[in-house]
């Protein structure tokens, strides 16, 4: 399911946006946003066209249909671990979303929130958006050193409100063990703070790493927690736009859905997106099985090629489809290598700026391998010739 | 096409949400929110199955697919005479939250913008979301008795940022004519205020009335309009959740699409909604004046109906598929009448309450018409004997 001949390229340069194929000049390889470049499940776009053939595309209810919330919840509780009640289940239009509105739910102006640095800037961009102030909290940027949780005690202020947990971590690839997980849910408890749990990249997890979520350490912990999750990264769905908020209670919940603004019609989920992720939850786990199958060989290919290319140092991911490589040591900054790989490599990548990922991403770039091996090794091979030959 | 053979009211009372057929009691027939009873076009669910079938839902541009704002412009310039570029054409993912995003563009803490009373909510509550001051100027509930442009200017301030038209009217039906509009548009010009026209009623107006968009009268008038539009009263696509917000040139464009958060990912509209929106206006205006004849005999219907009720009187809406009749002569409050029909009758309706439709609104309910001769007549019949035996 996941060969060279599965992707069709006329597609994708029709419709993959946001600094891919549809965005990138003819030739240029985007390893750029994550987003698969295989078509999704069949079964998603079976059941899109059974429900659109009905011709009724009615009002949702605010919190989203029962059929999502409910293979949401399924899947929370029996995939996750997580005690999850489906009407604590708020469908929304990106896991994007659901981080900006609980941000808005949780932070008042002059609020500090604690963000991970490095991590993708839709935490810090969903906090400044609420007039709230992102407190940075530097973390190792090799995925199996743990983070230092003395460190993160010493931020928090009788403002901190949010610790904003991004795991698996984009862009370093980190799963977080049990153990760090544990004390963070314990410093959430001794401080009563929000834990803003990102799981959109749960299910993009290599083996021997396994994902631990949050929630799903003890009660006390997932009291404080809410889930944010999307369904873009394991399915291929960024441009339905779907995502869940999970609430650990009525009561926040209902300050949840107050910040939705889902009762006004101003924002909700719509309907296909909606019957596609609970196809892909409730259908398609076949399918991504075989998505991180492939998805680990991948990783293994760009790890071992990254590395073999002068001045680059490549550590292996546990999580996401995404290498970060260090590249200091080519004597260039990011942004000059983005520029040299788009123009002479004909490859596309993101560079690892503050704005990005925060200042510790410096000197880094991140590509993206949710692709084929075909695709994979003529990035390489066409990286390294233009930075070996330097 | 619109006989009571085509409702499928078993889909309905499954997909049906925001008051209608699947929030309320079996048995009770839901004229509340906006919405058709009938399906949509069959080319809008061609559309979607065949886009779908090809199964790449991969990110959509930030302002919209080009076959988006192709065909949103096109329609713009050709059928409401509104000089339109595509590349002032943001896909937004509701009517709802185009009125939103522009008043979160244009007004900021302490600015005023003035609404029309009565008029639907969604002005009132997006300008207070951004801090702003909405200013109700009291218009006449008759829809061919002009508004009094002098007492319009008199509530315009040094605070004064933007007008909200909602042409057609919700909830009474007014169709603003040329010479309103025209004093509208000067008001704009003299002021420099921005006009926020929201269009989304547009495509339903009752010969012999005929619509005029605002920004169709001349370009000065252009220059300060924003237009708002929406699907799901014309096509039936609610649940979809598709607007379009054009803005008359770049510098306003850009404004906008900075406030949209679209480029952050946290707001689009989704890839689905575009192609249905594109085939129905591409494909689907048969459809629509097929639509329109039915709503009119609808309309008559309802109109005539509700004036035998004892305490009823009900005006001749010119556009939208409303009924606003006032009801105060029955001695009751709109909130119990609404409780009573529901109770009774078995017939929902939206009672005109200040916080939905501003202060005028008092001593009215309102009912939707768009559904089958059946159920209009069954409706009536129903409210009738209720009412007139009290």
């Amino acid at each position: 399911m996941f060969t060279n001949n599965e992707i069709q390229l006329d597609i994708l340069k029709k419709r993959a946006f946001n600094l891919r194929w549809a965005s990138v000049p003819d030739g240029v390889i985007p390893l750029t946003a994550a987003d698969p470049d295989f078509p999704c499940a069949p079964e998603i776009s079976e059941a899109i066209n059974r429900y659109s053939s009905q011709r009724y595309f009615s009002y949702a209810p605010a919190e989203g249909h029962s059929f999502f919330r409910e293979s949401v919840a399924n899947f929370h509780s029996l995939k996750r671990n997580v005690n999850t009640n489906p009407a604590h289940v708020l469908a929304v239009d990106s896991a994007a979303y659901g981080i900006y509105m609980t941000c808005k739910a949780f932070i008042k102006k002059g609020d500090e929130a604690i963000i991970f640095n490095p991590v993708d800037f839709l935490f810090k961009h969903s906090i400044e958006a609420n007039q709230g102030v992102s407190i940075s909290f530097a973390i190792p940027l090799q995925p199996d050193v743990i983070i230092d949780i003395n460190e993160l005690e010493k931020l928090i202020t009788s403002k901190t409100k949010m610790i904003c947990l991004c795991n698996p971590l984009n862009p370093t690839g980190k799963v977080f063990t049990k153990t760090e997980l544990l004390l963070i849910g314990q410093l959430a408890i001794k401080y009563n703070l929000i834990i803003l749990s990102d799981e959109i990249w749960s299910d993009i997890v290599f083996e021997p790493n396994v994902y631990t979520s949050i929630a799903s350490l003890d009660e006390t912990i997932r009291q404080q927690t809410v889930i944010v999750t999307g369904y873009s990264k394991s399915y291929g769905l960024a441009g339905l736009r779907a995502g869940s908020v999970i609430a650990p209670n009525d009561k926040i919940f209902e300050i949840l859905l107050q910040a939705s603004e889902h009762q006004s019609t101003v924002h909700g989920c719509n309907v296909l997106a909606q019957v596609a992720v609970a196809a892909a939850l409730n259908e398609c786990e076949y399918w991504l099985k075989e998505f991180i199958i492939h998805l680990t060989h991948m990783r293994n290919i760009c790890v071992d090629g990254l590395n073999k290319i002068d001045g680059f140092k490549c550590l292996t991911p546990q999580g996401c489809y995404l290498v970060f490589p260090d590249i200091t040591k080519t004597g260039l900054s990011a942004e000059t290598l983005q520029k040299k790989l788009i123009e002479e490599a004909k490859v596309a990548i993101v560079p690892g700026l503050s704005q990005w990922f925060g200042e510790r991403a410096t000197g880094h770039i991140r590509l993206s391998f949710a692709t084929s091996e075909d695709i994979i090794k003529e990035s390489i091979y066409r990286i390294t010739k233009t930075i070996n030959k330097l």
